[in-house]
């Protein structure tokens, strides 16, 4: 039994009117699906629960929207119409809307902003980050560390850094050399975050600029508790700093499509070829999802909910935010059962957080994603290619995954919007759930920053 | 002053607590904007009122999704995931879930099913619709007629129809010859709808079967007023029933892209033909929205949602079903100014009815979408162009509009489901929004059947 939970229960044997909301601790935990929009979520109910069936998301008492802000880095009074991950989780993190790429920090002027989690730390509240991708991720990150360039993750790339290994990016301005805090890595090992579990350990696990020392080492000297897989996770005492890395990048998927498959182009006949209303287009076979064999060794999203909860858990109150990140991830890659997988996983981590609030209900729970993502659920069979309109060849410019559901029907999921290496976000609001604890405070439509001022106001701070 | 006003203010002046709640008429209003998903809506809110400002829609004080659910003709216990309007809005005018093309008849057995409008006409109360299509088009069509086959929609289609003039279309079955009721225009026309708006004369400017008059005249004939112009419109008195037929079909919309344009395909250079990461793509010209010249002469959406409410206002109570039918037929044509425009004139047609619903506080509001649609926002320049990536070429594979907004940034819209004449529909849940009347009766996420459900309970039916 966790230490508030058993001085709850002692001070219960007291008077029985002492467990009351008033003196139970205020938490909050956040729970961002990255570019999980509502075409994600229909796609996923549709596979895990039934066109018919309900997600744990689902039956959230509270529903509402966020508009997702962005500003132009050159002319900030511009509005820029699609987020990024970073952007928009620094306007979560920070009340503050800023410009693609930034990770807590001004558009143009480049000033560090003070984060929810810098914030709940300076007023004695513990704080956590559970996420699916490494870490030093654009969404972790934003809740943490300060730096213009989201792909200023480790040391590595700090000076003379190559994106993918051929793009130069420059990171050189927030050396330590410079007087600033280095990568994003460097600043999470440096940070006083009670709990942070993902992927990333390639960042970590690498020289820190200008020590005999890795960044890793530097977390350990910082009183950071270093995990690697389930059972280390689940054996870790509450009573140092823990960070856990369970996977050298972005943790893999539980889900994948049948054999690896993702989406893919319909076929089109020569005829076709010559003229779009000739001739034949055959689309792909139908597939269905299975188990990723790569997810085997990974603790689940709900595993690390559950540890971090346990971390968390205290008369102090808490923030958490906890992200799935590759419903994103799989998204760009045209991976649909990935993207599912990670819903589900999302679902499970939001049970554990609900369990949680039973337990102790001053804790509001919202649930949101940063930004829409290309996923598309269209007909399967097109709507006019039936008897009606003659049976003429129709099928998507871009690519398909024809998915056969458990309930016994095939559903379209289209990627089109970028036939580049990988798909776009979009600029649709996107969905906000909340527990009962959310009721009066989250109105129907509201904005990004005004999430961060909802948990700001709810854990007491500024 | 309508007649209800005046009796209310008279008993008014009995006892000053006459006025209340239960002795105010039970009314309801339900708009659907016809593919209106929340990218329409995040499109439509950056181009009208900037990324940050809020639509009449946003500020509703209710927001709940629906479930749109299908199921196929041969087998209706298995789910087909994307919807057409006439299975939809067969959803929301009966609670019964059926197949694509059905105008409120079941799938596979093919029995009509008692549309709310019926019951509320059986219970006494008024009832009307609007629409900017052709008044015989699938929305419009499922509240008032019972037909297999949404394309039935006069009685040229009856026998040996073609669609586009092409394509054989079987009505026969549903002819008065054959003891049923026959087309939808002539099912309008028999009906005793209080009040019907829209387009579609071309649909009753024609030979009956079997008879020697034109629909129009059938109309007529059951005691029909019909009006063709705004100022038939505002003139037409209140004490005959009204069908108001402003265009031969669908009406135009109110906005168009700059001279006419829609989305177009980026154009790519020689080599990006070769290889896709090489050469250049250049994506279509910036364009402006602008007034459709061919609405000039159309009454409003507006101005029929005023005429409709003024006609129904009554002691009885009415049910009013609202339509901005062009969201979707634009978004189907690549038209993303068009769809613009016509949430515009939802978004005033809304103010209307909550203006009304002042005066008559046992209104209940509804705005919905019957499915999703097509458009998405994408990044109007690709978040993999930038210089991280080296600036690698990127495209849409479909076609994009580039549209400058009034706030003055660039809204990248993309259409991608179908290389064919038409875009898709997509299988997203859709936003739900209602007045403070809505407040515990509609639950955070419901079905479509259930907003008929929901209807029928205001209205007190069955
Ligand atoms: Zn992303
Ligand atoms: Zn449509």
């Amino acid at each position: 039994m966790n230490k508030r939970i058993a001085t709850v229960i002692a001070a219960g044997l007291l008077s029985a009117s002492t467990f009351s909301l008033a003196e139970t601790p205020q938490n909050v935990i956040l729970i961002i699906g990255d570019g999980m929009d509502d075409q994600q979520i229909s796609i996923a109910r549709n596979y895990l629960v039934g066109s018919q069936g309900r997600l744990t998301l689902d039956a959230m008492p509270v529903r509402s929207t966020a508009q997702v802000l962005t500003v132009d880095n050159d002319d900030p009074n511009k509005p820029v119409y699609v987020a990024d991950s970073a952007n928009s989780a620094t306007s979560l993190a920070t009340g503050v809307i800023t410009s693609r790429g930034r990770i807590a920090t001004t558009a143009k002027t480049d000033q560090s902003i003070t984060t929810i989690i810098e914030m709940a730390q300076q007023a004695g509240l513990k704080t956590g980050i559970v996420s699916t991708a490494s870490v030093t991720d654009a969404t972790p990150a934003s809740f943490i560390a300060h730096i213009d360039k989201r792909f200023c993750e480790d040391p590595s790339m700090m000076i003379d850094g190559l994106m993918h290994g051929r793009f130069p990016i420059e990171c050189e301005s927030y050396t330590k050399a410079n007087g600033r805090s280095g990568s994003i890595s460097e600043q999470l090992a440096a940070s006083n975050v009670d709990v942070i579990l993902g992927g990333g350990m390639q960042h970590f696990d690498i020289a820190a600029e200008a020590s005999d020392k890795t960044v890793l080492q530097q977390a350990v000297d910082n009183g950071f508790n270093i995990v690697t897989s389930v059972a280390e996770l689940e054996n870790a005492n509450n009573d140092s700093k823990l960070l856990g890395l369970f996977s050298p990048s972005t943790m893999p998927t539980l889900m994948r499509g049948e054999n690896g498959r993702i989406a893919e182009a319909p076929e089109k006949s020569v005829m076709n070829h010559i003229y779009k209303y000739l001739g034949e287009i055959t689309p792909p076979p139908v597939m269905i999802c299975e188990d990723n064999p790569k997810f085997a060794s990974m603790p689940t999203m709900k595993q690390m909910t559950d540890a971090a909860i346990s971390h968390l858990d205290s008369n102090q109150g808490f923030f958490l935010m906890i992200e799935s990140a590759s419903i994103d991830k799989a998204s760009h890659g045209r991976n649909a059962c990935g993207s599912i997988g990670e819903v589900q996983q999302l679902n499970a981590a939001l049970d554990s957080a609900l369990a949680y609030a039973e337990t102790s209900p001053n804790t509001l729970i919202i649930v949101t994603a940063d930004h829409g993502q290309a996923a598309q659920m269209i007909p399967e069979v097109s709507l006019f290619s039936n008897a009606a309109y003659g049976g003429l060849p129709a099928a998507t410019p871009g690519l398909i995954a024809r998915i056969k559901t458990p309930e016994g029907s095939i559903m379209g999921v289209n990627y089109a919007t970028n036939e580049s290496f990988a798909e776009e976000h979009t600029g649709v609001n996107v969905p906000v759930f909340a527990n009962i604890v959310g009721q009066d405070v989250i109105a129907p439509m509201i904005t990004q920053p005004d999430i961060f001022t909802i948990t700001a106001n709810h854990l007491g701070l500024k």
